[in-house]
């Protein structure tokens, strides 16, 4: 079966994903951090059985203790977990779908977090896909839940909804220009925030950026899934304005191909130099400099990250093998024409 | 007709070219520096008429004065003439073959400088070239010539023999291991002298290297030929060798290819850059990295030099008119297989 992110989404040459994440508690135990082994172990269970007890769900049971380092970070890499819950394993479970595009962390922060991913902008179809899965386990389980506030979550700030939208954001022109510090900025007064593509503190690597709804009390989800979309189609067609007038420039339209060139044909490649010039290549495909599929340009981001390399290749690699297995996986999938 | 360095010569991988050059002058006239237009307009009608006088002798005749700058200058880049004879041009001419392998410039230094180019390592057959012709001129005209010392020459250094031979050497590894200035210190002791490409005080762009005879008193020609040749061959063969030690290296194999991939995709190149990078590019094709001809990148690396682009396109450019169309230049020319 094909990942979510092989998929052609809409405004897919600057919305890379959707997300949209629920966080939600049981009633009758408290919050993961003052858990005991024991109690996790019966919340894992609990969902899991919520989940799957009816047969074939779709879903498949990963007791995070199974993992090795290297497959919990590839986990983390593809966004289908936290960056937090590949530290610390006992005592957690994740429900993962084929494709991938549904994940499920038992006892993160809260005791579920129910996350949907879909390809390019399309906050309302990941919405409805969550709310049904959302709907069979508050059949089955005991949801924290409070008539004024809404959902309980063990941190305030996602107290009421908590749903946290987000787009996934592809801005190599926005950053170029400088122009994405003063749209950061507009967009916090707007209830939303832009950060790095891993979440609070990260960096923007390959100029890609997450943007998130702040507000989850006294809000409806629609309203804020509304307020999120209006953004992010303004901001795309910013960035496609940009990327154009940027492409005019003989020194910009040089460098995009020479990143496709030295893609295409370096034999050591770090992630980092990796990023740098797979953004520039994106670039110059989504505005029709090559002929290439954005999908696969999508794909390649998420399976040359280090940890997934490593998983891929079944041990922990030596920084210099990894650069060269990047180098020739990299060669593999470009045949761009220009 | 093709031009002479289009042939793939001797030792090609790293012996671009040869050269030999004769210096003369006419017994009843003074040197060029103290020669008058007239007198000038004299040696040029006396040498053309004495090649050309009896019919087709292959031979074009060019008066410099009728040249643009870039034309001018394009010849030096081309090794035709001297960088200083494009400098001065009144009361001089050149006699080309269409080939492009034997010129003579008139009231250079000297009188006549006879010189004679061909592909890869050919210096017998390069001297035979120049001394036929040279038996030519000596038939209708009075050269200055001394029983004792040999032919006699403005500059003392050039007395005797009055010949110079040259190999245009490639030597992108020793180079980048460091050994060349010790190789170059070593030849010093032997007689011969390692320059950059266009002469004294020029620097190796593109790590191409002139090497050539220094001693033309109380040595005959054949005795400069076999040295310069000896010495070649060894040179040669430490080249190849630190070559393919150097491309063991993956960081340095890295760089061949991404030079090839910056090549094949740039839409700007300055001429620097370039010659730096076909440079890479060359080492990889000589040691079968690249299934390409080298023919093919000795030609670009003369037809890709500054005036030699202005000339051809008819104007001055502006320097990053001429980066777009040295990058476009490259591109059509380069389809490396690797």
């Amino acid at each position: 079966m094909n990942k979510w992110y092989i998929e052609k989404g809409t405004e897919g040459d600057v919305v890379l994903s959707t997300r949209i994440r629920f966080a939600r508690n049981l009633d009758d135990y408290p919050f993961p951090s003052k858990l005991d082994k024991k109690g996790k172990s019966e919340i894992c269970a609990l969902v899991r059985d919520a989940l799957t007890g009816d047969g074939d769900s779709g879903f498949g049971y990963i007791d995070m203790n199974t993992l090795t380092p290297s497959q919990a970070v590839s986990l983390a890499e593809r966004h289908l977990i936290s960056p937090e819950f590949t530290t610390e394993r006992e005592g957690r479970a994740l429900l993962l779908t084929e494709d991938e595009s549904v994940s499920i962390m038992v006892c993160e922060e809260d005791h579920i977090r129910l996350q949907v991913m879909k390809s390019g902008l399309s906050l309302n179809e990941a919405f409805d896909i969550a709310d049904k899965i959302d709907n069979v386990l508050d059949s089955k389980l005991c949801y924290a839940f409070d008539e004024r506030i809404g959902y309980l979550t063990q941190c305030p700030t996602n107290l009421g909804t908590a749903m946290r939208a987000s787009v996934m954001l592809h801005l190599p022109a926005l950053t170029a220009t400088g122009k994405i510090s003063g749209i950061a900025s507009t967009v916090s007064k707007l209830g939303l925030t832009i950060r790095g593509a891993y979440g609070e503190g990260s960096s923007a690597r390959g100029c890609i950026y997450q943007m998130s709804n702040r507000i989850t009390l006294g809000i409806t989800e629609q309203a804020a899934l509304d307020n999120l979309s209006a953004i992010t189609l303004q901001i795309a067609a910013q960035e496609r304005a940009a990327q154009s007038l940027l492409l005019r420039n003989p020194a910009e339209e040089d460098k995009v191909f020479r990143a496709a060139g030295i893609l295409k044909n370096a034999r050591l490649l770090s992630g980092d130099e990796f990023m740098e010039l797979i953004s520039l290549v994106r670039m110059g495909t989504a505005r029709g400099v090559f002929d290439f599929p954005l999908e696969k340009i999508n794909e390649l981001i998420v399976n040359m990250q280090p940890a997934t390399i490593n998983a891929a290749h079944g041990k922990n690699l030596e920084p210099s093998e990894r650069d060269a297995i990047r180098a020739k996986g990299v060669r593999e999938v470009l045949e761009i024409r220009c």
